[in-house]
């Protein structure tokens, strides 16, 4: 079905010591044998590196010298067989084989192509498949954990044993539609619709968790001047090992920083840069506070613990309103400190206040745990669980087989009619084969595919 | 002696496919050991590819799912043991990668240092390890073509050849500055100096044309307004493949193009943007004019083939000056178009004018091999001839080995004394030494390794 040969340049345009052109298909080692000359004669080997030159068949022109692995299906990254050329790493070395392979009857791939091919030939479900562009794009180590874990395949698993019990549940009722009741074998699939639903809403809790990894967070540092906002931003940068790339679409302006915050890929928004104005209104900056709080997941509220709140103070809170908060109070190293008596209400503000010194550090790492509990919503942080839903795709397609289930759970103990129930279920299913891609269409796998890059 | 262990990412930075990280020296297995996790536990073998996972020892995380190449010492780029492990193309699992390298014993690579050990270790001479740098930064098939024939050796061996005659010499020389000329068995070295100043000056003669393959021309279209040179170089742009990158240093401003002309890159640089104004003199550019001709190569002095040259061609043609030109008689396929009796005297203007038309394209493949022509100096290009010495620095000291093989040379003829032979002829060995690097000091490698990339 899928026999034509591919080929793509798999590393990222530039200078480099390597670059790797790959091919997958049924004349992959046909195509490469029309212009490779190993330095020996020997046919390759799967799974041997062969050291030999690239040569023009047009003009005889040594192209470049390369290494050349062969990787035999099934045993390969899509279930066909593999070519991987490794060439010096210049522009024209490289373009130039490509536009051999071209000429040599591949087909220049598709984003993604590759490893669509893998999940179209079954060695990886959907949720793999997605799982290496999570790999790529993972900023922190925990979301590299929960794209590592996802691509070992426990996800896939979990909704291959659920679809399994639910496919039996269905074939049953399928059964009492077709025959009168007392004609088949009685069977409960009470208890199987129950564990089934158990699942479905174990996966789904865990998908909080898992989309703050893989996604992240918006925190906004908010405070009257002079508090030590960007001190404490400062603070909070050094706090963690710095995130490797900024989140996509942000931009390191003097008002925006990416931070890993106990692993969570976070995005601090500075209000601090307000010019000081004889108005003490406008002196807040009370747009650009309320602009950053509409942004924000969360907001850290900066008061100075070396006095007590003020007017100004009181006018942040207002502004806080109903957003998620945690009062942080700086300043505690100044000897003028005091624990303050009184904070301004804040009706979802839920944990403690953090008592903190930027300057020396005091508080940070309490206040880092502080900020990931919150935004995980109070629950603690589950040590090295990396068993976590973290795709919109995947929550959303829970999320219907959630509905579905529980309405055929509910309609069985109702003794509602079988082919009623035998629906529910129907959908239920295709939205838990959508996970695993058991149930997708071409249309949603171009979606999912356009997003990688051309060589993966 | 160079027995530590060095690590780099070896693709480019960003998003693709595959990356590698690459190591070498004697612990390169020993170091990847400790974090890879084989499929299977046999042992890895030389120029096998093996497939694991690599797993940081401090967490137990799963970083990424390799393959992973050995190349056991001496088969390798290096001489020395190379591990390669291929990642999925991330950001994150790829400098973990990395990081888990360096905690295990490996030191981060200098730019260029895996050639660098290639070349110590005695795999390439120093001219291949800077055709290495060429092959990656080659920006047209002739200047690809030079540098694969120059990683080849052939320029190696012919200044091996040349040196070891020249050993020789020097070795009879030597005696008879010691011994009495008696006591020695003579011998004639004429015949050696002579056919060693043969090659160099052979080697020479190439290096006009192999310095111009490689690094470019500069051309100039210069013209009065109206004459086509904007439709001329866009009529040059086209006529050859696009040139891949950008020759670096210039910019893709509205006024200066690359292309690859019969597989010399060039940059064009078009006068044509010129603002019309009422001062007839101001109207020429000739300042924008006089700054193009001054960094020029060769100008291109367009004209208009349906008028006869007027005041301003002549304007023009005082400016050209001493400047190499060809003469562009543009628009011969309008009705209008007459054989121009008469041309602007330029006294450095060796080829016939070329008639073409911008428009329709007549005549650019004869102009193109005009422009070809004259930048080699006249002579035919040599088809598929790639041993061409393309290297300042190797011209550099084959102009040094001239003139000390040409001294030489001399005062044997002339019977001078036999120390005077000796100095010339160790000058001339140690000039052609730096060239296949048997004669060059640490602060040149320094140089010449300090121009690759990481990696490399």
């Amino acid at each position: 079905m899928y026999q034509d040969t591919i080929v793509a340049i798999a590393t990222p345009p530039g200078e480099g010591g390597i670059a790797v052109v790959r091919l997958s298909g049924a004349d992959a080692l046909a195509v490469v044998t029309q212009f490779f000359r190993p330095l020996r004669p020997e046919p390759l080997r799967s799974f041997r590196l062969r050291y030999g030159q690239i040569v023009d068949p047009a003009t005889q022109q040594v192209v470049d010298e390369v290494l050349v692995a062969l990787m035999r299906a099934p045993r390969s990254f899509t279930r066909e067989d593999v070519v991987e050329i490794s060439l010096h790493g210049g522009t024209l070395p490289v373009q130039t084989t490509l536009r051999l392979c071209l000429g040599a009857g591949a087909r220049l791939a598709r984003p993604g192509e590759f490893t669509l091919r893998a999940f179209l030939n079954g060695r990886i479900d959907l949720s793999q498949a997605e799982a290496t562009l999570d790999v790529i794009r993972a900023q922190t180590d925990a979301a590299l954990a929960l794209a590592q874990a996802q691509l070992g395949g426990w996800l896939a698993q979990e909704v291959r044993a659920v679809r399994s019990a639910l496919l039996n549940a269905l074939a049953y009722v399928t059964v009492l539609v077709d025959f009168p009741e007392d004609e088949v074998e009685p069977q409960t699939i009470g208890p199987e619709l129950e564990a089934g639903l158990a699942t479905v809403n174990r996966l789904l809790a865990s998908a909080d968790q898992g989309l703050l990894y893989r996604q992240g967070a918006r925190l906004a540092l908010v405070g009257r001047p002079n508090v030590g906002k960007s001190s404490l931003l400062n603070a909070l940068l050094r706090s963690e090992r710095a995130i490797v790339t900024p989140i996509p679409g942000t931009t390191r302006d003097t008002l925006e920083e990416s931070a890993n915050l106990a692993g969570i890929p976070v995005v601090l928004t500075d209000t601090a840069g307000i010019h000081a104005s004889p108005d003490p209104v406008e002196r807040l900056g009370i747009e650009r506070t309320h602009a950053a709080l509409a942004q924000a997941d969360l907001a850290l509220f900066v008061l100075d613990a070396t006095t007590p709140p003020g007017h100004d103070d009181y006018t942040i809170a207002e502004l806080i309103g109903n957003k998620p908060c945690i009062v942080v109070w700086n300043k505690v190293d100044l000897n003028n400190a005091v624990v303050p008596k009184a904070t301004p209400e804040l009706p979802n503000c839920r944990a403690a206040p953090c008592m903190v010194s930027a300057h020396t550090g005091h508080g940070m790492e309490q206040l880092v745990q502080t900020i990931a509990q919150q935004l995980l919503g109070g629950s603690p942080l589950a040590a090295g669980a990396a068993q976590l839903v973290s795709n919109p795709r995947h929550q959303d397609a829970l999320r219907r087989a959630h509905e579905h289930l529980s309405a055929a759970l509910a309609g069985h103990n109702a003794n509602h009619p079988t082919d009623l129930l035998a629906g529910d279920l129907t959908a239920a299913l295709n939205a838990l084969g959508e996970i695993t891609g058991e149930t997708v269409g071409e249309d949603l796998l171009d979606v999912i595919f356009s997003r990688f890059c051309i060589g993966k």
